[in-house]
Parts: C-alpha cells; sequence; structure tokens
C-alpha cells in the first residue's frame, strides 16, 4: 500500500496533536503503513484516501455509518433541518418526535433523552442510579468499554483512585462472581451496566450464556438495583427496536449512540417510568446537544432500519462472511471462527493468543482493499451486498495464502 | 406571546422527555410563558419559534453561533465536507490544517485536540494535568461553571462526595484564599482552571482584579501547578487567537468550544509543549470526534473571525448596547449597570439581588421580540448591526417602563 500523501499528513500531524492520532482511531492501535492513516470521500460501503487508495469498509467508521456513506434520505432529512438552523436557544420540534419515536420502539422506555457522544449517556445513566438508589456502587464486566469518562477509560493516563473507587468489575458470564459481588455490598450496589453481548478489544464477541441475564434480571429486581443496558455499539444493529428485544434482559435505562444518525453526531438514553423522577434530577446539557440536524437525521436513519429490515440484512450478510472465511481458513490450513453476532462480526484464529496472526491477516487484507480491523470486532452496513461480501471474502482467502510469508 | 403550538409540542415533550426540555435550555431556568419554547428558524441575528413569532437573539444558541445563524462562506465550507462524508475509520486532513491553524494562532499552544463539547476539554483537561504532576487536587473559582461532568456539575443530583473531593474552589480575585489552599495543598495540587473572566449564573461579569491573574500566574509556576483557561464561553470573541491575548494569563491548556464552529458540534483544547507528552497519554476519544464537517466549519469561522475583526466588532455593538440600556435605566429611574466584557454583555440591576427586575425585564423584552436571557451572561454576534442593537434599546426602555406594572 503506497500512501506518501497520507505519511506527509501524518508527519504535519505529528507535529500538532500529540501522537499525531489520538483515540481510537490512533494508527498505534492499528497497523502503521498497512491500514490507512487518513480517509478522503466515501460512498456507501467503501472509502478512498487521500492517496487515492480504495477500501470496501467493514468497520463503518467503528460502527456510525450503518445504512452507508451519504444515505440519500438521511442527508435529505439533515439538508432539511439544516437549512432552519444549526442549534438554537432552545430545542425544536424534531426532538419531541425523535424522543416520541424512540420512546415508542424500545419497549421497556416511557422517555428519552439525547447527547453527543456515547460516554455522555453511559455516565448520566449511572449517576441517574445513583440518584434513583442514593447508593454508589456499580458493577460491571471486566474488559467492557463503556466510553472515555474517568469511571470507566480502559487507559490509566490522568485517574486517580477515587475515580473508580465504586466501579466494582466480574467476569462476563460469572454468575457466581455476580452473586458474590451482591452479597459483599449489600444495599450499595447502585447499578449493573452490560452492553447485551461481550465486545471487549483484543478479543472475540462472547455471548450471554444460557441463565446469565436472567440471574442478573431476578436478583437486580430482588435487591433494587438499576440495570443498565450500554447498547452503544450494538443498538437498532440486532434489533430494530433495541437488542433487549433479543436477548433476555430488560434495563431500567438503555444507552444508544452509534448507529442512530447514520454519522451524524447523536446518542440517546431511554428509561423506564420508574427512573424518570431521577432522570429528572441528573443535570445534563451540553453546548450543542439540541442539535435538531443530528435528530432530523436520527429520525430518518431509525425509520430506515426498521423499514428496510437493516438487522435482518445485517445478519445475513455477516453470517455469509463469517461463513466464508471459516470456510477458507479451513481449506487453507488456518483454522479460525466467527464470533456472532454476526452483524458486529469478528473472527479469532485458533492458536492466536497474542493476535499476531490476526494483526497478519489485518494488514494483508488491508493492502489488498478490504478493511478488517485486527482488533475490534467489525460491523455490517445496510450498503453492503453479497457481491462485496463475496470479495471480501476472497481477499481473505488470498490473505490467509501468505499468512506465513515473511 | 401567543405560543400555542410550542405549549403543544411542549405537551407532548413532558410525555417522553424529563421535564419536556432538559438541561441549559430547560423555560424552568428561564420564563415559562414569556420566553420561547422551541425554536423554528433562525437568520443572521433573528430566528422564529413554531408559532412564527420573531425574535432578535442576544443569546446566539448560548454562544456557538458568534457569525448568525446561516452564515454563507461557514456554511459552504460545511457542504464541501459533507460531500466527503461525515465520518470514517480514521481523522480527515482538514483535523491536521485545524489543528495548525488553532496551534499557530493560540500563541503559547504547540500542540491541539479536538471534542464535541465543552466539558469534553476541561474533563481531559485536568485528566492531562493530573498525568503530567502525578497530584490529584484541583483549584476551581466558587460558581464557575465548567460543564456537567461529576467533578464539576452545578447540580448535585446523581453525584458522589468521591467525585468532587479533590476539587476546591475559593472566590473570584480572591488571592489570599488562592495562597492559602496552596500552602494547605503543598505538592497536591495538580492544576488551576480559570475562566478569563467570572461569569456565574445568576450574576454579573466579574473581570480579574489588578494582580489576580498575576499572583496566581507566579504561584503556579513556582508550585508546579498546571494552570488551565477554560475559554469555552468567551474564546475568540474577545481577541482573535484567546482570551489570554485579553488578560495577563499565560496559560498551560486552554480549552474552547463555542464560537469555534459558528454551530458546529466541536470543542478543542490547545497546550504548551511542556503538556504534550502527558497529553499523549490520556486518552480521548468518541464515536464522532473526528468529524470533518464541524472542522472545516471551523477553519472557516475562525478565518473569519480574525479576517473580519469580529471581536474589535463584538466589543462595538456590544458596548452600545449597555451604554443605552445603562441610560435607559437612568431615564426611566431604574438603575442598572452593564458588566463587560461587551462581547458578552450582561446587565445587573441595582438592588435586585434576589434577581426579580431581571426577570421581570427579560420576560417584558422576549414579549416584544427581544432575547435578553435572565440569569445567564448574553452574546454579541457578527450579524448584529448598530440599528437592531438600537432596537433593542429601544424595546429595553419601553420594557423598564412596565417593569413595576402588575
Amino acid at each position: 500500500m503506497e500512501m506518501p500523501i497520507s505519511q506527509s499528513w501524518f508527519a504535519r500531524a505529528t507535529k500538532v496533536i500529540p501522537g499525531g492520532v489520538y483515540g481510537h482511531t490512533s494508527p498505534a492501535a492499528s497497523l502503521p503503513l498497512r491500514f490507512p492513516l487518513y480517509a478522503e470521500y466515501g460512498e456507501g460501503c467503501h472509502y478512498t484516501d487521500p492517496d487515492g487508495n480504495r477500501y470496501l469498509d467493514f468497520l463503518c467508521a467503528y460502527g456510525p455509518v450503518i445504512l452507508g456513506y451519504h444515505h440519500p434520505e438521511v442527508e435529505k432529512a439533515a439538508a432539511e433541518a439544516r437549512s432552519k438552523g444549526l442549534v438554537f436557544n432552545h430545542p425544536t420540534p424534531v426532538m419531541v418526535e425523535l424522543a416520541e419515536l424512540l420512546t415508542r420502539r424500545v419497549g421497556f422506555a416511557s422517555w428519552t433523552v439525547f447527547g453527543k457522544n456515547g460516554s455522555d449517556m453511559t455516565t448520566w445513566a449511572i449517576q441517574v442510579a445513583r440518584q434513583h438508589t442514593g447508593r454508589k456502587k456499580i458493577l460491571a464486566i471486566k474488559g467492557a468499554y463503556h466510553g472515555v469518562d474517568a469511571w470507566t477509560n480502559p487507559s490509566p493516563g490522568g485517574i486517580i483512585e477515587e475515580d473508580r473507587i465504586h466501579i466494582h468489575r466480574f467476569a462476563w458470564n460469572d454468575i457466581d462472581a455476580f452473586r458474590g459481588m451482591v452479597r459483599n455490598f449489600k444495599d450499595q450496589i447502585a447499578a449493573i451496566i452490560l452492553t447485551p453481548f461481550h465486545h471487549p478489544a483484543f478479543g472475540g464477541n462472547q455471548l450471554p450464556a444460557p441463565g446469565f441475564f436472567e440471574a442478573i434480571q431476578e436478583t437486580c429486581s430482588k435487591e433494587g438495583i438499576v440495570v443498565i443496558l450500554d447498547d452503544i455499539r450494538a443498538g437498532f444493529r440486532l434489533h430494530a427496536n433495541g437488542s433487549h428485544c433479543v436477548f433476555p434482559i430488560q434495563p431500567d435505562i438503555a444507552c444508544y449512540c452509534k448507529a442512530i444518525g447514520n454519522g451524524y453526531a447523536i446518542s440517546a438514553a431511554a428509561g423506564t417510568e420508574r427512573m424518570r423522577q431521577a432522570a429528572g434530577q441528573v443535570f445534563l446539557t451540553g453546548s450543542y446537544w439540541n442539535d435538531p440536524v443530528a435528530m432530523a437525521a436520527a429520525k430518518t436513519c431509525l425509520e430506515v432500519i426498521a423499514r428496510d429490515r437493516v438487522p435482518e440484512k445485517l445478519e445475513k450478510l455477516g453470517s455469509q462472511l463469517l461463513e466464508g472465511l471459516e470456510r477458507a481458513g479451513k481449506d487453507i490450513g488456518h483454522p479460525l471462527k466467527g464470533t456472532p453476532p454476526a452483524a458486529t462480526p469478528y473472527i479469532v484464529f485458533d492458536g492466536d493468543a497474542d493476535l499476531r496472526k490476526m494483526q497478519r491477516f489485518s494488514g494483508l487484507c488491508s493492502e489488498r482493499g478490504v478493511i478488517f480491523h485486527p482488533h475490534h470486532n467489525w460491523f455490517m452496513s445496510a450498503a453492503h451486498t453479497p457481491d462485496v461480501v463475496e470479495h471480501a471474502i476472497e481477499v481473505g482467502r488470498e490473505a490467509l495464502k501468505h499468512i506465513n510469508d515473511a
């Protein structure tokens, strides 16, 4: 992959941005000089970098672009809102319409609020739980990502012990550990925060084991612990009404973000009637949080997701991808396993604990114009087709053939 | 003010949004049925509500709309970026260009990072200071607003004592209190966070007293305390290169947000070379934080602010407004005082500690189509003209005549 122009941008960036590129798009977290450094133009499920290299994308901007780049209906709704104004002293009627739509969709919900980022909502949700219960402690899953706010930031930089003193983590699917914590912290636990399935960085997806969610639900109900579903990554990808419709979990509050606005910056939280009073007591705001353009985009995006049965489509395309890659791995002698949900697919190579094989595979695919992230789950979009998925599988097959090359 | 349509939207909203409208745009914080509830359309320095009432705006969406609604150059830059895509797996070159522009502008800075909201940056900045110093404590000013994150949220809802256990506040301009804290917490203070002038809610602006910033700067330099300038509200309104060019303060990190993107959602932090390493160690990211549309808008907005000498224009228009209202107050027998900076003007009535007079004045002006917020500083924009300011003064004069009516 030749990328002199991108490298030149990166050289300039290192002077004026710490590390050149920061956060989840940092090349240090990816594959320098194999993975693209910058993006230039997106269309459907493809994008180009500043050097004109073209990529078939299975990352979708780490999730948001669920309908593909430049979706005409979403762009039309956004343009119409934009022609009125970007942000005002007050909300606009579309905020009410979007809250009505989400509240109707998300079965357990009787209200919705909006933010700009996933962390905005997960952090607010634990505050609402603390306000509701008058308790401090939060249970979470080891290795689960809930954003960069101090209580949950995966990196230790700048974090102090008090930020996390009441956050207690246990392993995914470990019912005994969960019950032990509930016993230890009797009447002290405000909430548990869970993703609908475990999607750790540097590992495959893990579904809830039979009985795991049921045990949590029962205990939380008995102990007055608020159940928060972090559906930021998966929400509206697995089911048009939210991931709680797929797994046996009935949250008190659910948080959404990616997939709501097809790239327009918006996040949301929806909650039960029981949580309404506390929700109204935790101050929530931001300079641009009433943004009617993102809200209009989200309204249309959510409507399209339901109308076009996007979750079923993603499941089908993702299954095609995972099965194709598994078959290629078997044929070529590099056995691998697809980890569902297929809408947010990821693969794990046998005996690849250090991810060296995965890194190599990802780099070889990227050089051949297909973006499979080396250590973060991938995303299917409605702009993918069986044909481009078949092409991706062929590229994966080629990559596997060269995986042991020097 | 008749607003049946807005009231109907609000009635719908109360069902699906806790409180109907939350955060800083909550009508509970304003003047129900005197202040508009919803916005519909903005143009220049005017906007309409869903009932067709038209307002001359001195709030500018609480700051962002510094060039006026629908600024053609900003919209053109945003549209061009949008035609390429909204958000990608990677940053885009415009991020580098914007970081270069800000780093060049903000004299002390050698790097810049971006977020979506003011809180994103103030919270990250205190983490960078903690990382840099290995210390925990943060000094701040009583009543200063730095966002809704737990360490600084002005409301107690959902906050636990550990969130603020290392935040210590003293009164604006109280050098002795500041020095006392530095003595008490010798070698424990990571940072002090300051706005360039004090702009509390429910009160007038307060400028730094002679010697206040100088004393802070000298002590912080001696004690190794990081100086963070929260220039979110005022940044690029008082000076095209940032408010530290107006007041005797040389921060290690400055945070910006409103006024950067003329309504497009973006915030930024800029810092000195000394802070670069720590800045690179505090994980910073968000789903939409690489948004090239907002960055392209910001680049153009900041260029227009400098080219058109917007800060000077705002100072002149704001001074006209404050002087006109002071004169009207004197003429009519309701003496009031304008509190500078004039670019973010606010007035305080003599003997109005409970703000009843201010509330009344604000309501009467709103009914006459002029938006003067009752307890938050106002904002001048480049879309204001001497004529509309003169009109606003006349409306203010009319309001003053009726301020004691039943």
